[in-house]
């Protein structure tokens, strides 16, 4: 089943760049971890934003939830989940 | 450039069920030209709605807006569009 | 799968007693079949309102689109579908 | 009578893991009390995120108040409240 | 138990003058039922607007809802209804 | 005149219990006192929140902002007001 | 007592231009009549918008709805009413 | 040229009594300048709370914004313009 | 002085092609007058919507408005404007 | 490409005057930079608020997002980009 799931970071201000360094290394460590096992399918900025939107591949919303919360940042964003249904006129799996 | 696009229809009451079927058929074959070209790149439904988040692949806002009114029913639809920026743990054109 | 589902009616003036009565009892109707099948698994009024929440159960969001459009009121529903993920604290299929 | 209850959980940044850890046992722990008298039927989260929808069954909108307010979590919600009405095609209590 | 209910009056543009004088009579006479009743406790006109605030008293939102609907004027109406608990401050059942 | 008054109190982090409590405690006189002079009229909870609903007397709103300032709570509240107008059909001061 | 009043003109799509220029001329009329009575005291027109903005003047909310209901125009409007308080820095009625 | 403008006031914490009163006592000395060269026209209070609508005049929005970032407060307020055009039924400036 | 303005059109179902493509037209040209007199500034498409951003220039809110009324299809437009101030770091007149 | 940006910017409270005049310089000399290579083409600042709208140019949504968070205040600021298509009554570059 696949979601869009936007998500918005707000960062503490007393977090210093070193750790939020850290943070965003950790994070890509963990993304590429998701990725491989065909969880997070894709994933793209919003513009002049620390926010995203991503498409999202899980057996239900609460394994959704799992890898959603196995994200380092996760505990400053804020996140909101589509389930999406097949449509017809979907394309389907891309090749570029 | 990628583009998430939000589309919500809204028939006007005195459509019969013969032109509905007409013009979603008239929207696959369009919906599949678009496809082929490589702008629409996913499509989803929304559950419970005539309602549809979609991936779209466009030069600019220009050509991507020929693009969205080149649909049969372009008429009967309120859009949003999202300009996609690229982001670094995009795990990108996916395989499946 | 569980989800909560938001529905408002909002019928067209022009539709008579007589065709809300018989599109009401077709509803109920169909509601049953989806209750037997296990689909539709609570459902509550909105006060007040044409509106209820219902809480349903689907392999996924495609089938959950299926049943919702089954319903004979479906074409004159705004329907809001939230995809819900098991509560650790949940007690569980309810015995009264 | 039945009430669907949103909540929406949000932690001081001071608090440590181990105070959230107690915090999120003793919850468990009144929510097992609350389950048992009957007063949370159900308890649903909403994915990716620290917020939960719940079924609720009390006398009224003054006890439900009470078993709300009995979390230990209750000062760090936002909570809101729909009460709801019997809909004539609910399936009523489920039986799985 | 006690509501808030807030309701916003739409008429059809093609009822007459004549209809909506009807109409208006037939709600003020079934308001009187439901005050003497105890069900309607106030009404509050929102001052420029086809619209009201009331206190209702009803046994639980099954109960109300029929009281709603028996308004001549409930299918012109956006409905809107709060759930009331008792507050330790209230100076209660007024006496002027 | 009558108005309706919609409270929702948010704490600062750093009170004490202690503190709340003494608030609550002077907050309870001053609504006796405003409940005495006739000013506030009913209070009510909106379960699950630190808010209330109100119904208030005042000759107009200068001296409503006067009463709801002199509330000890006021400085951690966000209030709206709403001027009520005299309906029709409201069934007057209640006698239960 | 004094309220800032917003009102937004919709008309209905078959209103003739013949019967707009009437339904103008009868408003202009009556709101030179609610000027001089001093209820209306400034009226300011939103640009690009058939909305205004204004100042009005009444004895309660009962005789400002009294007031806008006698505009002509009152039923092609939605109005928000919101009741103003004597502000300590306020210059008072205004010399030019 | 006339403004409408609607200000929201919000404290830190952390602000003392004496501070607050300062600054109230210079925003009452700043908007008495204001008000004698014709700026600030007129001020209302938002009755139960720290936000005020006033009526301002200033040749642009440009030296309107000088105007209102004069004010001691302006850095806790948060400030919501609308430039307003000439109505022709405004009964213009007022005389009590 | 300078105003963004945001213009959303909503045709009337009933509006033919050649009554459309004939607005169209005549707005089109009144555009060229008002971008002649230096009125309309720049104008960019919303992609996917009948919907536009335009930069406008006006003695005040009193002449632009009268420029947004002379358009052809104002009366099918919902439009908004913003006053705007000059800002320090504006580049200012653009040459390409 | 040409797109519209909403800031709206917001200081942390402990931030003393001079570092908000040491970010204001910096911001001032990045904005120069972007605008000489043509990627800040208008800006606006919003009346009586630390927001402003912009026209920015940029290859692509990700070039933007390079630009936006090249500007050293961009870490207190809340972003909103929409991408503008051409539209065919747009004046075009403007000549004063």
């Amino acid at each position: 089943m696949e979601f869009l799931v936007r998500m918005d970071i707000e960062f503490p201000p007393e977090l210093t760049s070193d750790e939020m360094g850290e943070l965003y290394a950790a994070e890509a460590a963990q993304a590429k971890v998701l990725a491989t096992e065909g969880t997070l399918v894709r994933l793209w900025r919003i513009p002049g934003r620390r926010s995203n939107w991503g498409l999202w591949r899980a057996e239900d919303a609460t394994s959704l939830h799992e890898a959603l919360t196995s994200l380092p940042l996760w505990k400053y964003m804020d996140v909101e989940v589509s389930a999406m249904a097949r449509h017809p006129n979907d394309p389907g799996v891309e090749q570029r």
